[in-house]
Formats: C-alpha cells, sequence, structure tokens
C-alpha cells in the first residue's frame, strides 16, 4: 500500500498534465454541434484506461457513448467484491462566455486551483479515482476488489441512454455498492460522505384569463387580471413560517432523527457566511429547522420563472391574456415524486377562481435517495475519507438530485457511496469553474485508501 | 353643406388608400429604435395637411414632433369661434407578433375593417377629422370657425412634451374646446359622448434577493425566492370583493351620481356579451357596480407585465435572483395621482418582507377628467352625432386616460369632447387592431356637421 501512495506523490505533475488534457475537450452534451467533440473525449479516455493498464471499451448509444473500463480480472476460490466507479465526462454549457476571466476549455493554474469547464463537474472528480488505480496497477500492488468506471456522457442532460444500458448489463455490473465523486464537501478541513440526495418535480402553470391582451383602460375593473390569479394563487402555498401549505405535500417525510441532526450541527459555516456568499438581505426558510437541514432535508416549492404581458422597455396598459410560472419541487427521501404532483396538481385545481383557465404542464420527476449512514461501507469510506483529508470527516445529505442513483438502486440493487470532492466556490455550472488541486491529490489517496477499508466489512 | 357631405361620400376610395399610406409607419413611441419611424411619420402628416389646404408645420420638442395644422384665417369683424382638434400619430408597441394575423404595418380590409397598429388608436379617427376639413376646403365650403389640429407623437409614453408646447402656443391654441376622437362607442347604433376619462399612475417595482441566480437544489429551502415574495406582495392588494387593500388608496372617489347611474344602466350589452367579446371564463370586479361602472367609473390595479428567472423551452432549477412587476393603476375623478402613488408605494415599503430588497421605478401619471354633460358645446356635439350615424347618442364615461385633457384645461382653460369612434371589438394596444372603415366614414360625417353644430351656440 505504501508503494501506492509513493506512487501517487511521485506523479502528481504528469497526473495533472493528463487531466489538462481530458479538460481541452469541449465535450458538451447540451448542444448538438460538439456532438464530435463529445466522442473524441470518450475516445481519449477510453485510450487513457487502457494506457494505465485497464480493460476499457466505447459503447455507442442513442446518444453519447458510454466508456467501460475494468481492472484486470483476478482468479479467486472464493467471489471477489465488485465495485462500481460511476463519472461523466460531459460538461454543461459555459455560456455566458463574457463572464469567464479564461476560455472554459484551456485549463490555467492559478495558485492551487485549476480553471476550466468540467473541473470539477465531474472529469476532475472523476479522473481522481482513474489516478488511483492507476497507481495499484502500475506498483503491482494487489486490489482486494474487482471495478468497473461506468463514465457516461449525458448526465448533464438526462442520463437518457444510461438506464438502458444498466438493463443490458446488469449481469457484469452487479455490484457491492456504486461509488461517485459528484458533489460536495464543506471545506478542505471538512471530507465528507453524502447519503441522502433530494429528489424533483418539474411543472409549469399557467393561467389563461382574456382570449388576447386588453386595454386595462377600455376593460380594466371588469376583468380578473391573469397576472394577479396567478400571484394570488402561488401566494397561498407558502406560509409565513416557511411551510408549503399545498394537502399531502410532507406526506411521508421522515423526520430527522436525533443523531441525523447532530451531524447537522456538526456542519461548519454560519448562517451569516451563507447570507454574505449568496448574497441577501437575510435567510429565509422553514421555522424549526437550520438552513443546513432546510437546503437538504426538507422538501421546497420554487419558482423559477415567471412570465406575463409586457416586459419590455417602458410601460404598454394591458391586462394580459395569460400568466405562467415555472415550477420545481425538491423532494426528500420517502416523498414520491408522483404523489406530491397530484397532490400540487390537485390543489391548484381547487383553488384556481373561477375567472381563469388553469393549464398545467407537468415535466419530469425523480426520488429522493437516502441510504443508512451508519452501513458497513458508509463506515468504510468514512475511514478513508479521514486518512485522505487528515480530518474528521462528516455524514452529509446533498440538497441537489443525481436521478440516476434511483436507477443503480432499482436495476442493479446497488447503493451509492457519495464522496464530493467539490468545494463550495468551485462554481460548478457557473462561468469560471475551478477544481482544487489539493482536492485532486486527496481524492487520489481517499480512492487508494477507499477499496482497502471496504475490503476490511 | 351638400357639397361638403357629396365630396365625402366621392372621395372614400382615396381616402382609405391615404389611411393605409398613414397606416404603414411602425411610429412606436415606446421603442428608441423607431425613433426615425415617428420622424418620418410626423413628415408625412404635415405634407398631407399642406396637399389638403392646411397651412400645417412640424414643431420639433424633447421627445418626437408634434405637427400643427390650421385652416386659412377668415378675416371677419367679429371674433370666429376657434376650436381645437387633438390626436397623437404614435402608436402601441406591437408586440407580441407572432398573434398578429397579418404584419400590424401592413394595412388590411377583410370585410368592413382594415387592420392594422394605430387603425383605431388613433391614426384612423383622427384622420376622419382631417378629411372632413378637406371636403370643406376643396368644395370652397366656408367654415363657420378655425380650427387648428395637434397632432403629437408621445401620447403613448405620457405626451411629456405636450404642455412645453401648449405653454408655448397657448395664445395661438386659445379655444372654445378641444374635440378629441380617441375613445370608444359601445356599438355603430350607440354614437357616444364621452364626459369622463379614468386617470392612470405607472410604475414597476423589483424585488432582489440572492446577489445571483442560486442552484435551487444547492440553496432551495434556505433562502426566499423573489418570485414567490413578489407573488405574496401582490396578492395582497386585491381582496376577494374585487377591491383594493391599499389604504388611502380610494380617498377622493366621488361617489357615482343617480343620474350617472341610469346613463350607465341605458349602456348597451350585457355581462354575457362582454364574457364572450373578451373570451374570458367569468368576468369579475369590485362587488357593488355593474360591469360598466367598474370598467370606467372605479379605479383599478393592473398588473401589466411578470418577469422572473428562466422563461426559455423546459426547465431550469434555479432560485432567480430577481422578480418585476409593471404595474399601472387607473384613477376616477378627485383621485391625485401623486397621492395615490405615495399611499401604494408607502404600502409597499411597509408589506416587503425584509428577505427582499424592494425597488421601485415611478413612471408616469395624470388625473382623471369629468366635466359637465349638460352643456352647449356637449348638446352640439349629441346633434352631430345623431346626424352621422342616425341613431340617439349616449353620454358615457370614459375607461382610459387621455391624461393631456388636463393639461387642455390648466393650460387653455379649455373642456375637451370626447367624441370616440372605436368599438369595443376594435383591439386597441392588442394584437389584430382594428378599425371599423364605417365609424371612418360616418366619423368623417360627424366631423362635418360638428363645425355647422357648434356654430349655432
Amino acid at each position: 500500500m505504501q508503494a501506492v501512495l509513493d506512487y501517487l506523490k511521485q506523479n502528481q505533475k504528469r497526473a495533472l498534465a493528463e487531466f489538462c488534457e481530458y479538460l481541452r475537450f469541449p465535450s458538451i452534451s447540451a448542444q448538438s454541434q460538439h456532438d464530435d467533440d463529445l466522442t473524441a473525449c470518450a475516445q481519449w479516455l477510453a485510450a487513457h484506461c487502457k494506457h494505465i493498464g485497464l480493460d476499457a471499451k466505447i459503447h455507442s448509444t442513442a446518444g453519447h457513448p458510454i466508456v467501460t473500463a475494468t481492472t484486470p480480472r483476478v482468479k479467486s476460490k472464493t467471489k471477489r467484491p465488485h465495485y462500481m466507479v460511476y463519472g461523466h465526462y460531459d460538461v454543461q454549457p459555459p455560456e455566458p462566455f463574457n463572464l469567464w476571466t479564461s476560455p472554459p476549455f484551456e485549463p490555467r493554474i492559478v495558485g492551487r486551483n485549476i480553471f476550466a469547464r468540467g473541473s470539477t463537474d465531474n472529469k476532475g472528480q472523476n479522473f481522481a479515482h482513474l489516478k488511483a488505480v492507476e497507481a495499484y496497477l502500475k506498483t503491482g500492488t494487489p486490489l482486494p476488489c474487482d471495478l468497473t468506471f461506468v463514465i457516461e456522457g449525458e448526465e448533464e442532460v438526462g442520463s437518457a441512454s444510461l438506464s438502458t444500458f444498466l438493463k443490458k448489463h446488469r449481469r457484469a455490473l452487479d455490484c457491492e455498492a456504486v461509488v461517485i465523486s459528484d458533489t460536495g464537501m464543506p471545506s478542505p478541513k471538512h471530507p465528507a460522505l453524502g447519503y441522502s440526495l433530494r429528489g424533483i418535480i418539474a411543472f409549469e402553470i399557467t393561467l389563461h384569463g382574456p382570449a388576447r391582451d386588453l386595454h386595462s383602460g377600455g376593460f380594466g375593473g371588469a376583468v380578473d387580471n391573469p397576472a394577479m390569479a396567478l400571484s394570488q394563487l402561488l401566494a397561498q402555498l407558502r406560509d409565513k413560517n416557511g411551510r408549503i401549505t399545498i394537502p399531502g405535500f410532507y406526506d411521508g417525510v421522515v423526520p430527522l432523527s436525533a443523531y441525523e441532526r447532530k451531524q447537522y450541527a456538526r456542519l461548519p459555516g454560519t448562517d451569516a457566511e451563507l447570507q454574505k456568499m449568496i448574497g441577501v438581505k437575510k435567510l429565509f426558510g422553514e421555522r424549526g429547522f437550520s438552513s443546513s437541514e432546510q437546503r437538504s432535508a426538507r422538501p421546497t416549492f420554487e419558482i423559477n420563472g415567471l412570465t406575463s404581458g409586457y416586459q419590455g422597455e417602458g410601460s404598454k396598459t394591458i391586462i394580459p391574456s395569460w400568466a405562467r410560472a415555472k415550477i420545481t419541487c425538491r423532494l426528500v427521501p420517502n416523498q414520491k415524486p408522483e404523489h406530491v404532483r397530484n397532490a400540487v396538481l390537485a390543489h391548484l385545481k381547487k383553488i384556481c377562481p373561477p375567472t381563469v383557465r388553469l393549464e398545467i404542464e407537468a415535466g419530469h420527476g425523480a426520488e429522493a435517495y437516502l441510504v443508512s449512514p451508519t452501513g458497513k461501507a458508509a463506515q468504510s469510506s468514512l475511514r478513508a475519507l479521514k486518512q485522505a483529508f487528515g480530518h474528521e470527516p462528516i455524514l452529509m445529505r446533498e440538497g441537489g438530485s443525481i436521478p440516476i442513483v434511483n436507477q443503480f438502486k432499482k436495476i442493479l440493487g446497488a447503493d451509492s457511496l457519495l464522496l464530493g470532492l467539490g468545494l463550495p466556490d468551485d462554481n460548478a455550472h457557473s462561468p469560471n469553474e475551478k477544481f482544487s488541486l489539493d482536492c485532486f491529490e486527496k481524492g487520489q489517496l481517499m480512492s487508494a485508501h477507499l477499496w482497502q477499508e471496504l475490503a476490511k466489512d
């Protein structure tokens, strides 16, 4: 094992150069003009996996290719444990370009950070695992388990091809657990194991009033204004304590255990720091929960966009014909997306005034994810984190959603270990995305330790 | 006089062709990229006025030019009566373009209607008066009075330059009354004289939340959503009886007299017809008033537009950084615009939650207008309407606002005669604006008769 750690230490410069090669591909899955860049990126990735000693393959899909890479299978009388490492080589669109201080696909190192689109999400985090396996293979150190990397190219656009792929390769992908580094930790002194993700439902509601925009002088006063009707409809859905008032909305929500709340209390950062970071006058959330709990353990009803009437320069004296709200709700463990969606829509129908017609367009949905943080794999992960980062790791729920985690559970029966290496200021999905080189190096150590610790179970 | 009427009858085809030329100018005063189109429109209008025998001038202003055109002054021992005819050549923005069945600045005649932006508001209504004067001048029929047309280019954006102009030309514009055709009649069988207009205040409110759009997974739950805060702010401003809840909002409102309510009762059209015409599921207005009263004798609080967050295709999981509402309030006689504006803004500041920052941008404002419907000029107008339309005219309050009417009263000391030629289905300020060719023709006859009837006083 010391050979592995020494190898990693001695090869950081080369690892960084290879990471830069990987980052130079503009593998933007949402933009079809970059289709060839995704293919080229997948080919580079597969070649690199082969180069470090893995058995790599490129799998065509209806969308972008999936790269798999397996460790050389070791003959054994007993069944060897098998873990899957999931990641994605596709990235978010870099727009708006003018807010980047250097080109998004020309990696730039400043101090202990590397700036590039995809650096933290997800190329860097996933590449750390590849570098750890390379150290085992190049030093001839026996791995205590078999590994399969599954690195897809459609994560940023909904992973449409992945479940078909998982079903097709279910036997080969049968595993103890899926290891994913695609989330975050609060600070380098607080390595973290995520044990929950929020789910989501998306929908759009439109209130239709008059058949066309009306002159507010000629008609104003005798006809309901759809923008006012929408405001009144939405306003009723959250009370002054920040609680969603839709009957059935909280059905099934598992209360936070005393153990979990204790973990939350260990999270670093104050409300004042959070407030400053996001630039709001005052925080606001559901009464009875800390802001960390509100951000990850409580469901939300969020208006993502409002559209009605005239939005241009100056004023236009109309009663708008319609008003629209785009909405997403974050869900927490044991809330059923379909149940919540039905509860929301039934309530909207019930309270919609008779003066307007309610149109609902349902979008995507995904369940939340929760795995016991006290299981053996979780405990092994915590030990690996501590060894790599030198600090006591924390257990945390993630506020975001990684819908494919539910596919791993449903199709492969495998839980996911969320070993996020991103920092809060990494600007994932934003201009000037970066990845900490400390997290990159310590992530490699964590991965090297992880396979040993998992083997101890 | 018969020669005038004959001339009008014989020249309708040419008049319509000239009207189409006038409509082709995209004279959108609210959009600065159309500044040159307003100038070109004013030049065309002045040239046309000269062509029909008027003495026309273009007056530069701080904004868009004002066109004046006077009848050749007749030498007389006694002071000849002088009337001003007011109109505007600027138009509302045509957006949304996709709802127009033909391009807004390519006039299209279907049956007895002409479709184009500005057709009813106000190019067509005002042009009818020009055609009537042309008939007098071209047939050599003596006019019993002197006339001055004042046609401005900023009516749709608050007539900012007009009062300076009126003050500067106060002596030349000294007149018995101002004739304005910029309102409506209930139906071609119900020609109408308006004796009141609503006032208006315009403003825009923006609620600022986080410094940038936030990921709704990472932050949702711990920060107020500006779109929800805006909905809750707006929702409080109108109660279930349709009454505005802002303290002081109704201060000074003069109750409708029994005589006025009797006039309202004479108005044609049922609520069912109104509902069908505007295409709403159900009408809604302030309890205790008929829909006609609500539309013209009661103040309103109207949201003209809502903007927040993501409005494109699909969903984007953000907490928007800000949310905005464009608002106009219609005011009725004796409400003071500044008082109402202060009341509204003070109330908004008071109820704005501490989680967002309220920004207010004040727009234009204007008082309501009310004049006695029993004076001599009003009676002359009613006779002219009856001669032109062949039906008993009605007296009515107008729901719209013509703010400059108050300037005419204050600066020139002149009352306004509101001889509206628009029909309720003319779609003023909406897509597919049109003007009835019958109203265009009968409007010309009305104008021709009007000068004779006014001379009888």
